[in-house]
């Protein structure tokens, strides 16, 4: 049998010893199972920026389970779940939209388990670290075969909580469009795609209009490099979504935007 | 066999290869072995900081070899140790205080041996980095089944350097504190635990009173849902130790401690 | 046959999931690879420092496959390469200069192979996340045991991009020499080694004049712990390179030294 796969992904930091006991408590329960750390800098109770991440990094995860913690009502009445998509992937965290994006693109909630009460966290359950006592065991626990039904108490999948991502909107000449996240360069990922602008040829300029009403121009381009030093690019980034970034500099600095933005694309 | 398990834990910080270069000596020892790491992110030279969180979660970690390095007096005359704790859990560090508390934790130190000179270092040792060239060594050969009386030389367990942790002390109406830790959050882990406010209920309000005089108004909850946004709150943490924070933000920012700080909790 | 190793160092830091994502395509590929992360804080496009950083890492690390990306022209004509060292060593990245020091120090480069229309690339190949793309398949191929030459197209490995890492300079009575890194604690690793100061003894001395004329007062000695608190030191680092310290505090702070600045040992 294959090794059994553990992808996980946090708003926990590396700073302090939050991670590294997730980690020890999967080894005590599984420990043949190969944790995969997507990423622990999901900025601080951004439920979406780790949607975002999460769903942008599955497609490149082997099959298994999909551990994420992205959870500002720890303690509160939030439900703890455990769900299979469509393509028999397992994922595993709270029910507040943050595992729904990637499930959707793996073919929707198609089993659902509330693992609040479940019989497999460590006792005592403390109020405010569930990373460690509710959620890394039963990823560890399904990491280790058993059966998702056996995690809790199965529930209906459609009254798991959603997050819909914003959908770029076309007004009069221009494309109105959410920041979804920031990288650390700065790069800043837009709610739209390629086919939001068809018609945009490489090379061409294009507007950029903050909320404040502030126009930078831009240029659409292939990669980085097309583009000269300090100049602010659109373009289409490693995971298909339209994306602003300056050459050896900062798109978030420069524009001073910050994810949740609403910003429109005036086209030529 | 099961696979030997090495935890990890420095003031190293991963911007540099400081951490990545022990894994790969570990590597090259005990290629079996699996390694968990704790943190990197200790304060620099922070050893009571070290020695808190390694006490804290090594309970959550599969029995091994626990590898710990926050050593301000590298290559002065300080010791570099391998211990054994009481449950048969082994301890690899300076002898600095900063494995005593996980070591106390698990039965306290019942053999010692003074690693500074082993034969198992890599040579030629370093002046700056012992744990590459010592400690790194030592953890991965007893991760391979080297006896720990064969890392070095044999010495009194009585002769180790202690730490011990400040503990609360009553006074009238008040509980003097020191505060152990921060976290990324800004939660800050004080030196008591909820015996030490027993008579304290739910709800109720305590006054923080810091060094300089300054009383700030927090109330004791269950989690950082119980309290309103912005509001400060006093609470058991995951480690069980009582902890300050502040609901959607920062506890060491609002009330500006640090580590070995002292506070005093008001009671009502 | 032994566990495949792949090392793996970045300027992609760890606040976004473009590390976790190359180790997913990783398990992917070659699932029973052990990654080593060496560090993913080089500062980012620092090719120079991410090859300081290699060379001075791999000694440390078990032979295998070494991939490293700090890659600024990412998109644009650059080549992807693989390439073998005289004793066998693999490395995967851009044709930058970045992988030379370490080859260097391995035998050389013995066979060069251009992956950038590699067949084993990730389809459709990004613009901007080679990492994800190509290099960290042509890794995990390797790892699994590909020959290097099925990885792309063979060619001369005298056509690669060589970096040649300064040498210290000797002039009336002092050491030209450049500043090639800082680390997290403010420590300046110098383009020289012991051999570059043989007339030096322990406790003397050292003017350390900088670009815009300053000069501080150095000594140099064996270990941090041979200065002063606050103590300006120079020192043979753990890399066997001449380093710049100041005991508890940062010589990155007190100098206000930055990679590639020049400076002048005025020897005694």
């Amino acid at each position: 049998m294959s090794t059994p796969v553990i992808t996980f992904l946090t708003d926990y930091g590396l700073d302090d010893a939050f991670v590294g006991i997730c980690h020890a408590v999967i080894a005590g329960i599984c420990p043949e199972a190969r944790i995969i750390d997507l990423t622990h800098g999901i900025p601080r109770h951004d439920v979406r920026g780790g949607a975002v991440a999460l769903r942008d990094a599955i497609p490149f995860a082997p099959a298994g389970v999909h551990l994420a913690v992205v959870d500002p009502d720890v303690g509160a009445a939030r439900r703890a779940v455990a769900v299979r998509a469509g393509d028999g992937r397992l994922f595993v965290g709270p029910d507040n939209g943050l595992l729904w994006p990637a499930a959707a693109k793996f073919g929707g909630v198609v089993e659902a388990v509330d693992v609040s009460h479940s019989s497999l966290r460590l006792e005592p359950v403390s109020a405010t670290f569930h990373g460690r006592d509710v959620f890394a065991p039963i990823a560890a626990h399904l990491a280790a075969g058993i059966a998702l039904a056996e995690t809790g108490d199965p529930c209906d999948p459609g009254s798991l909580v959603t997050l819909e991502l914003p959908h770029a909107r076309h007004t009069m000449g221009a494309l109105e469009v959410a920041v979804l996240a920031l990288d650390r360069f700065g790069n800043a990922q837009l709610g739209a795609t390629h086919e939001d602008v068809a018609a945009l040829k490489l090379g061409e300029p294009v507007g950029v209009e903050l909320a404040n009403g502030a126009v930078h121009q831009a240029r659409y381009v292939w990669t980085f490099s097309d583009g000269a030093s300090g100049e602010l690019l659109l373009y289409e980034d490693a995971s298909r979504s339209l994306a602003l970034a300056v050459r050896e500099g900062s798109a978030a600095d420069r524009l001073q935007i910050s994810p949740g933005d609403e910003i429109r694309l005036r086209l030529p």
